[in-house]
């Protein structure tokens, strides 16, 4: 590619959505907030740039090679959005004097990341989190479980499905198999890699690390056969009681979700006739704000991978078609005529159908391909009979059926 | 401010935004979308991160300035978005073969600019754009004047006014004034402050630009004296027939819009009860596109200025009050009557009603409290008397009212 040509493109990780995407991902993003707000859940927004010093020591050295940072025209140091757990943080630590006791925040915004685009990642990308901070109660855990589940649903998924764990089952079970060298959350970071590499990888992994393959075996069998902690069984009771079904609960002890700062439930949400791994997840986080420069505030909550949901929607063939905003042309037969036309597009838009009049004065015939082209449903004609007569034809572009009737005859066939 | 403080708060500039806010800014961004897909407008979106070839040259040397650009991690220079004309100018040519020949887009994201903050300006601040590309015709003129109004309609300013010009009217009557040291577009600037500076103004400034005083009378008697364009009244006769009151379409010849690009159609958007200005403006900038590097393409749109219309509908206590999303808090009385709680707050919420379980055991006194801090309008009450009956009380926090009754019963009591 040469530099002319770079000129006129996105960057390389960078979107630009088209209508018929874009259109898509508001649809989904709108149900997503529906089922937040029914939940109680409020919105906040917090800045794109924020000072290194937020941002920078929270999320370790690896991830922070893929931090955008610069120097803004004040010689301050500053930095794109990685996340958005820790401008919450900051965010609660700046406004708790102004914040609810308890605390349920949703926040749906994009975050900037220089990862390798050969992994088919993204450099901007969106977030859909969910928390309620304030609470240590399984209710709020249930709560969350229960917002996350039927966010799915609204999306389409009747079949979601969510694996639950509960970190003190790892650590109660694994804990004895740890050694001076092998700690236990490294045990749990081999766990994590079960779906992926199987039980023989977590036992050549292990071995690695110094652990036999027969102490492996030994710590696979005791996490076979745990149960659910006493208050992973409340919260999966509290979930039922909120209309969560029983079988969209499924309690995994291997299920050990890589990031440390998990303090109590963990959960994952997969879509059961869509292979490729988790959409979103989340957990129990009680010292995580603190630790990022917050309060001291006990959390739980969930992070929707936006993109892989899309994908899998996408798949499942679940999304709406929603080729162009518009539902009827109304075309325009000439310019003497140019005002019954606006005048009929004004009418049919009180109705709450959404109307494009054609920009120009042109034939019919490219007018109707126009609305063909475009996938527009509808296409509205008043030439010079239907002028005199008061009333319009409408064409079904589906099926190519033609009626003629006042506006207030054909709204009804435009509405139907 | 020591460094310390700084690390917890935001840039200056940026702004977090609180539910309550948050939640109005969501209203109005709504409110506009069903308005413009009402008049047939696609939504894009393009990329907060662009190549610097992509913005540099476009603005002027003056807002290059106020650009946000660093390199990113290849070393590629690049910048944050600094407007929505420029990624759309790179976006029409990107993707020309897969749009509409004539493409209606709205976009609604946010812009980045150093500006000087004391100005009461932000860095980061939302846009709001309706184009249309593709059509010369005054129908496109008309639709996007009438998609403009109904915008502010839909917001609730039912007195909204549309100032209009025409560049050739300015033209017209300006360029018999133009000498070799004035041009006709620094006239048209100096023209354009008359709001603001009053004609004693304008005259000075012409004077100063060395147009005689008796002249710049002369010139602004030309302006007070000119009539519509042909072309400027079918624009109104065609937004007339498109619903929008004759009188909300004001004829301004001194309305001069300081941007050079504009070619036919130029508007401001006014609050007559709102005295801070023009709200949100826009024109018909036919050479613009294929200037900033995009196809050659005719083209007429707005920007709403979002922060100041959020201003003026906070001014005229317009908003709709949405402190909290929730509708309803479901107390929970104690551990044994939890799950009664957990039971009829999902039955409340499948009714379309926003329900908040407050999310720990505490006394009753205290959740009452919350709800009322948080203005939350109703509370219901689960305690071992409506558990034994299976019903629930409902208290009304504003009349302080309370009922009794099964689910069902009180839901018609939490709709109305």
């Amino acid at each position: 590619m040469s530099q002319s040509d770079q000129k006129l493109q996105t960057l390389k990780g960078f979107r630009d959505f088209l209508p018929a995407e874009k259109r898509k991902r508001d649809w989904a993003i709108s149900q997503l907030k529906k089922v937040f707000e029914q939940y109680g859940f409020d919105p906040i927004e917090t800045p794109t740039v924020e000072y290194q010093a937020v941002l920078l020591g929270k999320y370790g050295e690896e991830a922070e090679k893929l931090m955008y940072t610069f120097e803004d025209h004040g010689k301050r140091k500053v930095g794109l959005r990685y996340d958005q757990t820790v401008p919450t943080a900051r965010f609660l630590s700046q406004h708790s004097h102004k914040l609810p006791r308890y605390f349920r925040r949703y926040q749906i915004q994009n975050v900037f990341r220089a990862e390798n685009t050969q992994a088919g990642r993204f450099r901007e990308f969106l977030q859909c989190d969910c928390d309620v901070f304030g609470s240590e109660s399984t209710i709020a855990d249930a709560e969350i479980l229960a917002v996350f589940y039927r966010a799915y649903v609204a999306l389409g998924i009747s079949s979601f499905e969510i694996k639950l764990n509960d970190r003190t089952v790892l650590f109660d079970k694994l804990t004895p198999f740890a050694t001076e060298s092998v700690s236990v959350l490294s045990i749990i970071q081999s766990i994590d890699k079960i779906d992926k590499i199987k039980e023989q990888g977590v036992l050549a992994e292990l071995e690695s690390k110094g652990i036999s393959q027969d102490k492996g075996k030994q710590l696979i069998e005791a996490l076979q056969s745990a149960k659910p902690s006493e208050s992973l069984e409340e919260i999966i009771d509290h979930a039922v009681a909120l209309d969560v079904p029983r079988k969209a609960l499924v309690f995994n002890p291997f299920l050990a979700r890589g990031l440390d700062y998990y303090t109590g439930l963990i959960f994952e949400g997969v879509i059961p006739e869509y292979g490729a791994g988790s959409v979103g997840a989340g957990g129990r986080y009680d010292h995580l704000i603190s630790s990022l420069g917050g309060p001291e505030i006990p959390a739980v909550g969930f992070a929707i991978g936006f993109d892989r949901t899309i994908e899998a929607l996408e798949a499942l063939a679940i999304l709406p078609d929603l080729e162009a905003s518009s539902h009827v042309l109304v075309t325009v037969f000439s310019h003497e005529l140019t005002a019954e036309s606006l005048k009929a597009a004004a009418a049919i838009r009180t109705n709450g159908i959404n109307v494009e009049v054609y920009p120009v004065e042109d034939k019919l015939g490219k007018q109707i391909k126009y609305a063909d082209d475009k996938k527009i449903p509808f296409v509205v004609i008043i030439g010079p009979d239907e002028a005199e007569k008061n009333i319009v034809s409408v064409k079904n572009m589906k099926t190519g059926e033609e009626k003629k009737g006042s506006i207030e005859e054909v709204v009804h066939t435009l509405s139907s």
